[in-house]
């Protein structure tokens, strides 16, 4: 028997127990004539206790041989401690050790295990097994669990369908380029790795199980960027018989249930936005709502101005928008330059920045004075529902570089300003995307969401000019998308429709989506359906920035597993079987 | 709104509602001046009922165009059926229609949407979709996501932490061949897909998690036999500091609380068999116990016996083994002569069959009465525990043979016998299993089990010998293996001992392994894990003899998903872009 209870649970009402403990030396801490082993396993840490005089030489000499992270079993009794740690659970008791048995040596770990360690990323991915032994990396990996386990209960109550789809398919159509796995059967032909299980979830509506779900893993071979993975996890749903509100109402349900559950917190009401509305409103169809700053459009009342900047823009039919940055009055000049240049950065390309300060004597001033008289700067306050001690700053370009701009400038206002409160969580859904957008490269229309997506009744008829609006939704969560999906397009001929709106030849669409159009000639119900980034939701629970911290065994940002030193080349024997050569 | 009721719902208290359904259209019976359509959701279905006079010409005219597998939606009244139908839940009501809107027509399906279809399994594989919409069918993957919940909260109630392992690995273990997937960002180099997630659940549990599940796809390259699939899921799960009883308790656990969930049946307790117990018993390490006919080793009691067959099995230090199969005795010359037949195929090898029928009178008949009195043939009956009107079966071979062939003897008078109730579940577990196994064709042993797996302690004085006992342990139910697994090497001497006797040389434990064994001397715990079949497990609680009826989407014995026809030729830009080339 390895253990007669775990190093969390013992209480002072273990005084005077037989234990046997099992769990690896945190640390030894050695005072000549007495001696500590804190001993440690998953539900916390008990101390252990020798004493020369009453515990035997030989047995004092084993436990000065221990070192950090062996693995032992003792044999002791549980008894009060003399001086009581308030820090841990087990504090009011020590077990005074009558044996150890060493199950495990250990050498040396690369890197401290302990809540701030000493080791570098890239080591820590190098013994990641190691990495995990420490609590911040544990209790991220619990908490995934946890996710895990709330979210299939959810679905399960709401009448989903738990359905494992395969892994070994056909280039999947979400745009980005497809991992593939030669054949050995079928020499020359090639499986892929899904990038999501879209077309099988459609399938699964048109098979009639109306309500699926899976957490399913998902490929990408993209050219890596900071903080994404090849492989992520998704949790996959797709739902029969449903328009955008109903998709809205489980889904709200999902991830209130999950805050509430894992942190205590009721989301409320969730905003449902308009795409035009996101984008007029924070010039960004994923707001950070944590905040205001909405934008004001100043350009109407701008008509008749002189102000070079201004009349060129209204001139041109572009827009002039102002934010009121709350209590930013007191920014300095330095401060104001700063902005400027942000502002001026190519990215974003805008010529300069106006502001004025709403100072806390009630006096305006601004960088535009010369311009503008009092009454036409307190109307933009108003307008901004500034207070005293706010900075309203203006820009003026064409409306979707102003917009851009502004939300960027949106941002850094509320970093500069710590707006955004990590403890604070402000959901919105985006609704009413744009079905296409062009592709000025390839010179034809991309499918936004993804080619399946079904355009707003109402704009049908206006399909060709790329203006249609599509049923698509977002949640969004501080800023970051979370989750998207779209009601799909469920009659064949629309479908078509759609696949030549984005140049998608007949030859093509039968290769690629062939058994998907036939599909929808055999019944397909109405439907609808949604996926979320299961990685950056446990991320945003986690209060951590990058994925990497709640995924076990990730790789970095080039793909690589640092741990299996993965990918790797494989024999040549391997090669002939499968039929295929390397050009390197 | 699509609907205010599901199919399955409406009941007499219904009677008067006005009600909303949605569906598709199972039949239409048309009888002139009455019409009535049978609508089926995900929950049943509900008969809508048109009548000339009282409906209106317009919505007859769109009733009697509507198909099989049409989708509908309908208003209408819940009135009460003249002629009530005990069969179906809905049978007390049928709806008036007062409103047809057709979501989506439908070709007429190339095979029956029926319990019972005319479809052929290549018909059905290529239209899966259609096929999933059969209640048979869906009743499966019904069962499944219920078993699929089922185990994770199980494990999740015994402190077990779900944890995702990559998919995008480096060579496993496993033995069998594994799926690559070049990379493009590493020209010339390959991940591969798990066969398992062996290494990684080890990892874990040098981690501390000390109790890990997850329902896992692992993949395996093998040349297809009929009922296996390249990619099949796992539930796979890691303890540490626990033996074999702690491991047998937990899934003994498991697997009685999904057969009682699911079908309120109680297994009751597990027999446990060590190989050596099971291979003696029944000449198999998969012993079907839903019945008996335990081997009886007439051998000692042979010793000075004349009868050739026997006598020169004897000398040759063979078994000779009986069975008794019950009620057998009244088996004709010619099933007798066919019996004889089966185990003289060359896989068998035996030279003969004896019998002794224990006629209903009490006399005995054997085809060796010339050469045994009736008081040995007593003995051999009473040894077998044989009661009137039983057959008792013979056979004599060098002991592999003999007991091989006899197992499958013992199989076939099952079958012949119809003691193979479908309905019964006998499972077992067997334990103690041979380390390695003699791989005469490489010249070299083999792993039984994997090479991780640990020695019994008494036998690790015989490892070099290669008739060491392993801690492997597989769980059986009616002669399948459903769970494998065993207690780890957690010791890094011990693992590169285990490499040695298997010839695995010290490059390639490096290349293959080297971070396991790192992570073994970093304090590695005692653990130990096993994994079950979770497809396998479905199919046999689906009362389903192939796992293809249990799985969504399937592929067929070649490997080809027939629906997506897939594996396929991929584009050349897509190989130049991975920097390999096919070899045809």
């Amino acid at each position: 028997m390895y253990r007669s209870h775990n190093c969390g649970e013992l209480r002072a009402q273990n005084i005077n127990q037989n234990v046997v403990l099992s769990g690896w030396v945190q640390r030894v801490r050695d005072k000549g004539h007495l001696l500590w082993i804190m001993l440690r396993d998953k539900t916390g840490e008990t101390q252990l206790f020798l004493e020369e005089g009453t515990t035997s030489a030989e047995l004092l000499a084993q436990a000065r041989d221990l070192g950090r992270e062996y693995v032992i079993r003792i044999e002791g009794r549980v008894i009060e401690r003399a001086s009581k740690n308030t820090n841990i659970p087990t504090g009011d008791i020590e077990v005074a050790v009558s044996k150890i048995e060493v199950l495990n040596s250990s050498e040396t770990p690369p890197f401290t295990i302990e809540d701030d360690t000493d080791g570098g990323e890239e080591l820590r991915m190098q013994y990641r097994y190691l990495d995990l032994r420490r609590k911040p990396m544990r209790d991220n990996i619990l908490l995934r669990h946890r996710m895990l386990q709330l979210v299939r209960n959810y679905l399960s109550t709401q009448e989903f369908v738990e359905i494992e789809t395969p892994y070994l398919i056909k280039s999947t159509p979400e745009g980005a380029r497809d991992f593939v796995v030669p054949s050995r059967m079928h020499q020359g032909q090639f499986y892929a790795l899904p990038q999501s299980p879209q077309t099988f979830k459609q399938l699964l509506m048109i098979s009639g199980f109306e309500r699926y779900f899976q957490i399913v893993r998902c490929f990408r071979d993209e050219d890596f960027r900071a903080d994404r993975q090849p492989e992520f996890t998704q949790i996959d749903c797709e739902l029969s018989f449903v328009n955008e509100q109903d998709i809205i109402n489980v889904f709200t349900g999902m991830v209130k249930t999950i805050f509430n559950e894992v942190k205590g917190i009721d989301l409320g009401e969730f905003p449902v936005l308009t795409y035009a509305e996101a984008m007029r409103n924070y010039g960004n169809d994923r707001p950070d709502l944590r905040y205001g700053m909405k934008f004001n459009y100043l350009t109407e009342s701008l008509s008749g101005t002189d102000f070079p900047p201004f009349k060129n823009t209204v001139d041109a039919g572009g827009d002039v928008i102002s934010i009121c940055a709350p209590g930013a009055a007191s920014y300095t000049r330095k401060q104001l330059d700063k902005l400027t240049d942000f502002i001026k950065d190519p990215r974003f390309g805008m010529q300069g920045l106006v502001w004025v300060k709403y100072e806390e004597d009630g006096s305006i001033k601004s960088s535009v004075d010369k311009f503008f008289d009092e009454e036409t700067k307190k109307a933009w306050l108003t307008m901004a529902n500034a207070t005293k001690g706010d900075l309203l700053l203006i820009l003026a370009a064409q409306t979707n570089a102003v917009q851009k701009a502004m939300s960027e400038l949106r941002i850094e206002m509320a970093k500069q300003l710590e707006l955004r409160n990590p403890n604070v969580f402000a959901p919105c859904w985006v609704v009413e995307f744009p079905l296409v957008e062009w592709n000025p490269e390839q010179n034809r229309f991309d499918a936004m969401h993804h080619p399946f997506t079904a355009p707003q009744p109402e704009d049908e008829g206006i399909l060709d000019t790329g203006n249609a609006r599509s049923r698509a939704y977002d949640m969004v969560i501080n800023g970051m998308e979370v989750g998207g999906g779209s009601i799909r397009i469920h009659d064949a001929e629309m479908q078509n429709k759609v696949f030549s709106l984005l140049g998608i030849s007949e030859q093509e669409r039968e290769n690629k989506f062939g058994f998907l159009i036939r599909s929808l000639k055999n019944g397909a119900p109405p439907h609808g359906g949604i996926a979320f980034g299961f990685d950056r939701l446990c991320a945003i629970l986690a209060g951590t920035e990058s994925i990497r911290d709640v995924i076990a065994f990730p790789k970095n940002n080039a793909g690589r597993d640092m741990m299996l030193d993965a990918p790797a080349f494989i024999d040549q024997l391997q090669l002939n079987e499968l039929g295929i050569s390397t050009n390197s």
